[in-house]
């Protein structure tokens, strides 16, 4: 039975929470949150204890943190932790700081702790079977891979401010996706964006609206997509190309009724929250990390692949700001 | 080139000259209906001399004849055709009377010419792509055929009056259909119906919804359904189910576009107008009839199927007023 | 918080355990089972007490008793419980003789209980959405029903012997769907069936492929078709049509991938398991269960519906041993 | 009746030549081909005379030129027929050189001639319906605009050669259609591109893989994307999004017959010839030039579109070669 401190007891905290009790080989034995009620109220449906961070950390009945705090509290929590060699599980943005991230990198390298950079969307149970056929060689070699991300609604421009911008922030997903369908690196990246949605988000600094070609060093080219509104829901498809064929993922519909009328033929929205749409996701993700840590296993996504999205996110805010592509750092 | 007599020059006449035009191996030579001004106007594009029905049966220059007239006027015109040795293209129904039809298969037979019951849903391109299939065994033996005929709207009743009722004016399409797909005859029958659509049908003795079970000496099962009524357009739909998986065709809609909005996706309806959804399954047909003269082999679906398809129409109609199921006689 | 008492602890009694411990409502106090290990069991993974069936319908800190036994034994146990005053919740089917529900109905109604009969079905989301919008006139008058449902594969013939037969074992739920989505009862019905997928099932005195029509006194007419195997998963498929329109509820596939490739585009199989496609019905059921019982209203459907559809399903048994239809008896 | 003469009498020509035929408000008067033998059969199969080009050109009964001819013989005809007067129908590209075409504009708007530039797609029924809904304001402004274009399979090298490159040869039909869905210029591109389906196109010069990003003043976005290779068949799709929603144009598949086995379910690959993926298109494209210089209107699209689209062609094809991004110049 893995023994979890849970850090941050907000939404995606509880989201964890939840994944922790249904998986039956792991318990929530700590939580600690700047808000005493959050904590207390997560300790009192998990049966957890309240703690402060720093005892969590150096707690010896704790295994492993699963980190969901705000993002400028990662580091710190990072470092301590593989300092006190638990096994850690850490919400995307690692950081905001590519530097920093290395930092985490080595101090976990050092430690030789499990990290797993929760990039949830590769736990999806389609994204994660159509990248298990890819594996199997279905199409081919990959020549071309389209990612589309649109978001039901914007935040408020409050959020926006302090959130890196749409590509750390939105577009950080799909890099992550890019590099888990492509297979390779990239080497040379071009973004285009505007607000289009809210001009609010443009005198901001950021974009609503953005699409991005990458490419390969051996000549593979990826396109993303994002907007931060869809009137139908929470879009959310991928795309391969190869050799010998295509493989997609289309959106999971609320239902699959469909309504045939004089008007045609009607079917639901795609479902519109993330929580809904990466429900299962999010529980795979969590059996992941657990299995990885049991086992003794390094889990996968790692710290390396939060890097590796954040330094394309970085590079892909330079290429919109100067209106000029740029070519990507070896890590 | 096969110079072909076309007797009947309405709607579905002008179909057939359209498809001789498009076939190149076949010409219309002559023409007659009973209003001069349709054979003169069908005459005028297709380049055709008008003539009596008399003079095209006994024409030297008349290689095959193309039957659209009225129903009650097929049975003179087979009769006469057979005597002159024309191949013989009749539309469907054959004839209201099961006596009549029998007297025309064992003219057609005695004279040996070719024959073919213009049931033109088996050269549908979906429907034959799919009987090809289940020919070579894509999901082993038939056990259950579903077929789904819903008409956009219901005809006039004055039309209903005269057209033997809903089993043998449109069902009778289905019912040569399940003939088609099942590979066996049916030997019991039960059908069910009602007027919902137009209480003036039912008024008229008729119903405008039904559903007919059928089965096979083997014990494979058919249902079918019709509707005079579909909001969505003209609904043609088949399955089949059998021991390795199911085979089904779907409704070809008007366009592929989709349109994603707050309320869902919306495509647009099926194609509402037979003359359009059968368009390429008449060019078939009649293709099929001039490639089986010319090569001097028996067209398919032949007379026999006409008078099948009659059987079982009449054993719906009787089912349905008495309430209990049929027994089928053998042909 | 309601206190259950789960009677049967084999699969069907874990996931109503599963589904009580996610409402957070309602709590397993008391489980039981012939079968000593399966009771210990569950009581272990939901903190409940074994006891004797006796002592759970006469404990006084029992609420509620979930009945998951085999048929034969849900007769005394709805007896015993409705005495008692406790709130049922009983699977299909209620009993598998008419006589004996109808004194359950009396029972449960002299003594004022809460009574859910479990089909399932009705909870889908899909289904349950598809019969809102149907309430909603979003098609207006329903004219034609039309079901299929196909089971992966066929149970081992020992169990088809004391099945009860196809339509009491398999279609039983098909009946109440069809009652669901009608809105009035059926007057006549009229089943066909056969042993095609396996000889045993033939020899056993039953079938495996089935097809029946039914209609109400107003006329209208379902269509329900079943088959004890279906190569490409569990298929479960509703369609109304109705005087503006048509809806239907499609199959849930594994996932949303597609893979196109020369042969063309191919989608995964249908969810396979009922267990898997039903999971999030069996967790609605339980819901609305708790919250009738805690709200002091009947629960939907109740065991009339039970009644109802056993009856149907004793008509269908005998339409198909007689070949004759059955002119169905009021209540 | 327009008296069209026809330059080319190849395999566009030929279909040009049938969708002139099945008008009916136009007859071809007369062929010119380079190959006697090729102008002879479409002489012969449309009852039109053989001629010379500039026979043609200045002859009085000829009102219009459907100018089919390879690409460098473009730039003469079209001086010539303007200066005669006559209408113009020409295939895309209007020539390789924007100065030539700037020189063909001069002089079909200085002898004020009717000139439809061969974009076929536009009159697609799929493509023009996407495009009648949102100019409909279905889905309000538009602010992504997403085109993918795969080719079954790769021309020859020796064709590839003489075909002005990818961007300019194939996806000069998609600026075209970016041009049509999003109805606004667009003032910066960036173009990446690979050869990874055949070598031996790298080493001609050209690429075989491509994405593009462009962007207008307003800041819309539109990203496409080029294969010349798609083993499911002719693969076009459009998707635009906007503040209200997304519109999209599938591909059409062979049949609507879809097969389900214990591998899922299976549809047919996409239609795989461009010439049956656009029949319809190519016939409404005539229709449209008939119409248009029979009403004394202006076709559309008008050569200025052959004009923009063959900048951005360039354009594309020097961001690529340079790798860098490429403002786009002012007509």
């Amino acid at each position: 039975m893995l023994r979890i401190g849970l850090l941050g007891c907000g939404r995606i905290g509880q989201v964890h929470a939840r994944s922790i009790g249904a998986l039956g080989e792991a318990r929530v034995t700590a939580v600690a949150d700047a808000m005493p009620a959050a904590a207390g109220a997560l300790a009192a449906s998990t049966g957890a204890e309240v703690r402060e961070v720093e005892a969590i950390l150096s707690a010896p009945d704790i295994d492993a943190v699963v980190i969901g705090t705000p993002t400028d509290a990662h580091f710190g929590q990072i470092m301590g932790a593989a300092k006190a060699g638990k096994a850690i599980f850490c919400e995307k943005p690692v950081d905001m700081s590519v530097d920093n991230i290395r930092a985490c990198m080595e101090a976990v390298s050092a430690a030789g702790v499990p990290f797993l950079t929760g990039f949830n969307r590769r736990f999806d149970p389609n994204f994660a079977a159509l990248r298990a056929r890819l594996k199997q060689g279905a199409i081919g070699a990959v020549e071309l891979v389209s990612i589309t991300s649109r978001d039901p609604a914007p935040p408020p421009v409050s959020y926006i401010e302090r959130s890196g911008g749409l590509f750390r922030d939105m577009m950080i997903h799909d890099f992550d996706m890019a590099r888990f369908l492509m297979g390779e690196e990239f080497v040379r990246l071009h973004a285009m964006g505007s607000a289009l949605v809210d001009p609010a988000i443009g005198e901001a600094g950021d974009v609503d609206t953005a699409a991005v070609i990458l490419t390969t060093a051996s000549g593979r080219i990826c396109q993303i997509s994002n907007s931060r509104r869809a009137a139908y829901g929470y879009d959310q498809r991928i795309e391969v190309h190869g050799e010998r064929g295509m493989l997609r993922a289309e959106n999971q519909l609320e239902t699959t009724v469909e309504l045939a009328t004089e008007a045609g033929f009607a079917r639901d929205p795609a479902q519109h929250f993330f929580l809904e749409r990466y429900e299962a996701a999010y529980l795979a993700e969590m059996r992941a990390f657990v299995e990885a840590v049991t086992s003794g296993s390094q889990p996968d996504p790692g710290i390396e692949d939060g890097l590796r999205a954040q330094m394309l996110a970085d590079a892909a805010t330079q290429s919109r700001q100067t209106g000029q592509p740029v070519d990507l750092p070896a890590a």
